[in-house]
This record gives structure tokens, sequence and C-alpha cells, in this order.
């Protein structure tokens, strides 16, 4: 089912005025899943409305929260997200952090007590436009085994990075700290698909091809996938993330971060607040002119832009590059739900009394 | 051949003597190549001796290097390495990191015009002793091939982090973004070895199990090691590394990243001067008390180290520590070094007028 950039824009921001958010944060919630469908991440997308309000519902997402500072130096600072909507905690933290790097060359703040924030990316891309690099992490309910271990003891902890350059589009990289992300496994498991060995091992460690594994006590594994190929890297960046977001902000880390789905209970051990977020922005010229960065930037995009791509393969990609033109390409035919996520979305709309047309 | 850590200390002490360094820097050269050796990691230790001697007799290494600061705001600075040893311009770049960090709450540091500095954990450890976290990173020549690229556009570009725990050691993950470092490939085509399909690609671009192919135009591949199990995120880290390091240092980057061995001609398009490296000190007191902090630290620990292993594994390990067992074990046993890099560290000491008794 394909639907105009604009409906869906204005259906899921009333549908979050409908939840008491107020009139920005009910932008800025819809901005953030809008641009993961038409970056075509929609695994973050109007997908997620459904659990928002379900949490929502059991009160484990606040509409309108009081987010304070409770923490801070020149260039670090802590917020309190008062469980927020995790993309009002975090478009807060990273202007919070932007304007720390424009005092003193960088920002860094982490944030506590939030909650599901969509694509990483977003924030980092905020930093852009005032010629700073950004960067984003959080950490997320524990779905993924370290080197090793049977048990489930991370999330897959995404990291984004956001560039400038010059006459190029910006290099934006976001990604799971695993090989794949969780969205991904449950879609080749509603297609009956298999799924390569690496991705997962089931609830006894064995690498299985099976993505139901997943549900019956498995595990997602860390970026590198065997010990051999590096898992334990992966690991390290997994735990780099939740140390940053979660130890460091007072949130949940580890096992203990808070599942994302309301039918779940929340029986595990507080050691902090809600999930966590970690955000970064530095001032270009702390370092070096930044027309001098810009054209610096230019000149290695254009070095891996042309570089000789192996076979079968058209040509070496930016990161970033594959989400900017699905933009234009979205933007321009319109987007596509799969049904199920059409009829859920219908479904919070109409109860929440907001008008939606499948 | 088994050598005491004071006696393999002493010798590379006197050698760098002999190659003009200050008492100070040879102290740091040799601190930092022990501490890898200590740390089992001997293919960032004494074995580098022969080749920064090479490298110091072209003029490419200036043993009486004048660091300069040529660029800075309370958090930021960049430090021109006047072509030094890598740790000279390393050790001095963190140490500013940490002076900023205490003054506004977190430092980084980005260096130009250096060298190899060796392994990349020994800078982010000097943090722990302020109660702060340590990132280090670097650009190096290149031998990775992005995802879908034939060509080498990328080194093995590492990062380190620590951060202090309280009854526990501190946590520290040191690892290249690529599956493997390329010293072990190296020891592995010297042995005779085939490799794991998933460590290079061959001339064509191909998966090889062969290690020689990295030599004939083949290429090492990024963590994930092909595009279906991740290797693009792979990329995207090697490339954050590069344009923090590189690109925002004012150094070499991508494949433009002068080559460490004294025998290959640097021809390569001078984009900017030398390797460069970044480096981050945050104050954990900029977020949160250093002693809650730390006892935080110490549940994550506690939390991974006591979870349930997989079969045929005693335990989960804990970033660093591995390297933390092998330091206390080689201090008491000595320290094992292959003949042959025995036989190079002598000649190298031999033709400065240093004796050493193999």
């Amino acid at each position: 089912m394909i639907f105009t950039y604009d409906y869906l824009f204005e259906t899921s921001r009333n549908i979050l005025l409908k939840m008491g958010c107020p009139e920005n944060d009910a932008h800025t919630i819809t901005d953030v899943l809008m641009r993961a469908e038409l970056r075509a991440i929609s695994s973050h997308g109007l997908l997620r409305i459904k659990t928002y309000h379900d949490l929502w519902q059991k009160d484990r997402i606040n509409s309108t929260p009081d987010l304070k500072i409770v923490h801070e130096t020149p260039s670090t600072a802590v917020i309190d997200g008062d469980r927020a909507f995790g993309m009002v905690t975090a478009k807060k933290s990273m202007e919070l952090a932007i304007e720390k790097a424009k005092t003193c060359g960088s920002g860094w703040v982490a944030a506590k007590n939030s909650n599901h924030f969509g694509i990483a990316g977003y924030y980092s891309m905020l930093a852009l436009e005032h010629d700073m690099i950004g960067i984003t992490m959080t950490n997320a309910n524990a779905s993924v085994a370290p080197t090793f271990s049977l048990e489930r003891l991370l999330g897959t902890n995404p990291i984004a990075f956001a560039a400038p350059a010059g006459k190029y589009p910006p290099f934006v990289a976001d990604f799971a700290t695993t090989p794949v992300p969780r969205g991904k496994l449950i879609i080749r498991e509603k297609k009956n698909e298999k799924i390569p060995y690496g991705f997962i091992q089931d609830k006894d460690g064995h690498p299985t091809i099976d993505p139901a594994d997943l549900r019956r006590g498995g595990a997602i594994l860390p970026l590198g996938s065997t010990r051999e190929l590096g898992s334990n890297k992966g690991y390290c960046l997994g735990s780099i993330v939740d140390i940053l977001s979660g130890v460091l902000s007072g949130s949940g880390f580890g096992p203990f971060v808070p599942a994302l789905a309301a039918y779940l209970e929340n029986d595990l051990e507080e050691v902090g607040e809600g999930t966590g977020h970690f955000f970064g922005a530095i001032r270009i010229d702390g370092f070096m002119k930044a027309d001098v960065f810009k054209s610096r930037m230019d000149k290695w995009i254009e070095t891996f832009k042309n570089s000789q791509p192996t076979e079968g393969h058209e040509r070496v990609l930016i990161p970033g590059e594959p989400e900017r033109e699905a933009e234009k390409r979205l933007m321009k035919k319109g987007i596509y739900l799969v049904p199920q996520v059409a009829e859920e979305f219908k479904e919070v709309a109409n109860e929440l009394g907001v008008d939606f047309q499948i």
C-alpha cells in the first residue's frame, strides 16, 4: 500500500497529538519516523507507532515529559528524559551537545530514563548544518550474546556518525553493532526464509540458519559473527556503546535495559532508569577551517567513489549514499507500508479518533 | 628465545638513545613496545625496532622532533608531530586531551605528521588514573578493501577504549576494524598455513584461503568479512577512524597514508602530512560521580563474567582480561622473541654500538 509522504506525516502527527504530545514533540517524533521510512529503514518507521502507543497506554512512555539537565560541565552533560519518547530526549540532547560545542569545541551528552529513539543517524545529521561532526549511540534491550556467551547481554547498540563534505553530500554512517538488525530477522521468519550462518545462535549456542531460533531462546551474534572472524570486536563495540549510553548516563545497561514490547513485563533488576543514549558534536573548526575539512572530505569521497569495484558491483558506496537515493525516490514515488503495518497504523489512528484511509 | 623484561627494556632504550631520542622519548617508545610484548601482542612489540631504525635512517622518522599545537579550543586541539615516533606524538596528544578534560569535562586531540604508534590501548589507558575514559584511534597505510572495492583504500585502523572500574580491573578494548590484523596474516603465510574465508580477498576480489594472496595484490576485508555478514559496517568503522584521525588532523588519509616499510618509496599523492591519530579523554565526573560510575562498571563486569558460557568455553571474557593475564605471566616467565626477531634486534643494537646477547 502506497501513501504520500504528507498524508502519513500528517496522520502520525495527529496520532501523537492525541496521545498528548505537545506540537513540537509530535512533529519531532513524526519527523524521525518518516525520515526512517524515506531512507528505506522501515524497521524504524511507522511500524513503531503501535509499539509506542502500547507503551504509552501502560504509562511506560511519558508524552508530556519534563526533561532536565541533571549534571554538566562546559563540554558534557547528563539529561534525564523523564520517560519521554526517545526522539524527544535525543533531539534535545543533541541540541545541547551542539550548544556546548559552539562555546568549547565539542559537546557530549549522555541521556537516561529515555525510550527507543528511532534511527540514530537522524540526530548525528543535526550537527551537519553547524559545520560539526555528529555522533550518536544508544543501548537497547538485550538480544545479543557476546562471544562465548549463551545469554543475551547486549542490545544491537547502533552507532551513527555524520561528517559534512563540500560539493558532495555528507558522509553518514548508521549501523547496528551486529551483522543484522533485529527487524530483518523477524521479516525473514515471517517470510519463512532461512538466514545465513553467522546471524544468530540457537538456545544451545550453536550456529543455526532458522530465524525462528531467535524467539526460541537464541541470540543475535555480534558483528564479526564468529570468534575466528572477529566477533570479539563486535562484542567490544556493542559494549563501548553500552558503557557510554548506559553506564555513564545512569540508565539501564547490559541485560537490564527495559524491553521495548509492552506485552513483556519489566521484571529486570533495576540498575538505572530506562534506556540510555550518548551524543557528541565536534566543531570542525576546533581542528581546522571548515572549508578545508570539507574539501578534504570531497577528496576522500571522490577517491572511494572512483575506485575500481569488484566484479558484479557497479561502484564502491559511500556511507549514507543508498539512504539518500532512497529518500529522493520515495519522496516522489510515495511510501509503501506492508499491509499489516498499514492496518495496525489505522487501528491506532481510529482508536484515537484520527481519520486514516487505506 | 626468552629474555627478562628488564634486559629487553634496557636494550631498547639504549638503541633509541643512540638514534638520538631524548631520555624521555626513548623511555616512552620502549614502554609502549614492551607493553605490547607483555600483553602478548608481539606484532606491535620489539619486532618494530628494525622498521623504525630503517625509517629513521631514511629520515622518515625524526628522533628529535619539535611537537607543536597548531590549533586549539578549550576542548579540542591539533598537534603537528614533526615526523616523530608515533609514541611520542601519541603520548603528548593524550596528555593534552587529559589536561583539557580537567578544565572542561572532555578533551579531543587530533595529531598529524606522525608515524606508527604501537598499541592504541596504551594511550587510552593513560586516562584511567585520572578517572577518565580514554579513546584512541589511528589510521595506517592502506591494506583494506571496502565492501565492493577491488582496491585497498583503508588501513586496519584500530580503536582503543578504556574505562575504569572499582574492585575489578578496567575495561580495555583495543581492536583493528578488520577480522584479523596484518601481522597475523604474515605469520600464517610464513608458517605455510591456510586462513579461513573472510580474512582477505585476492587480486581479483575473490574469496581466498591463501594468505600469500595478500602480497599478490589482494586486500584485507573489513570487520564483518562479507556484505551479507555486515562488512559494510566494518567499512563504516574504518572510515570513521580515518576521518577523525586523518581528514580532521591534516594528515594523509585513505590510500594516501604513507607506508610503514622503509623499502617502499612514498610516491603517493600528498593530501596531508604523515600518519594521523585521534585521542579523547572524558572525565567521568563530567557525567556522574566517579565512584558511582565505577560501581556501575563493577556490576557490568560482574554480570558479563558470571553469565553462562557456551559449550567448550570456560567463561565470557571481559575486554582487556586476556592481555592483563598475559602481562602477569610474562613479567614472571620472561618474554619470548622468535629467533628472527631476536636476531634483527641484535643487528640493530650492534650497528648502533649497543651490547645485546642472544
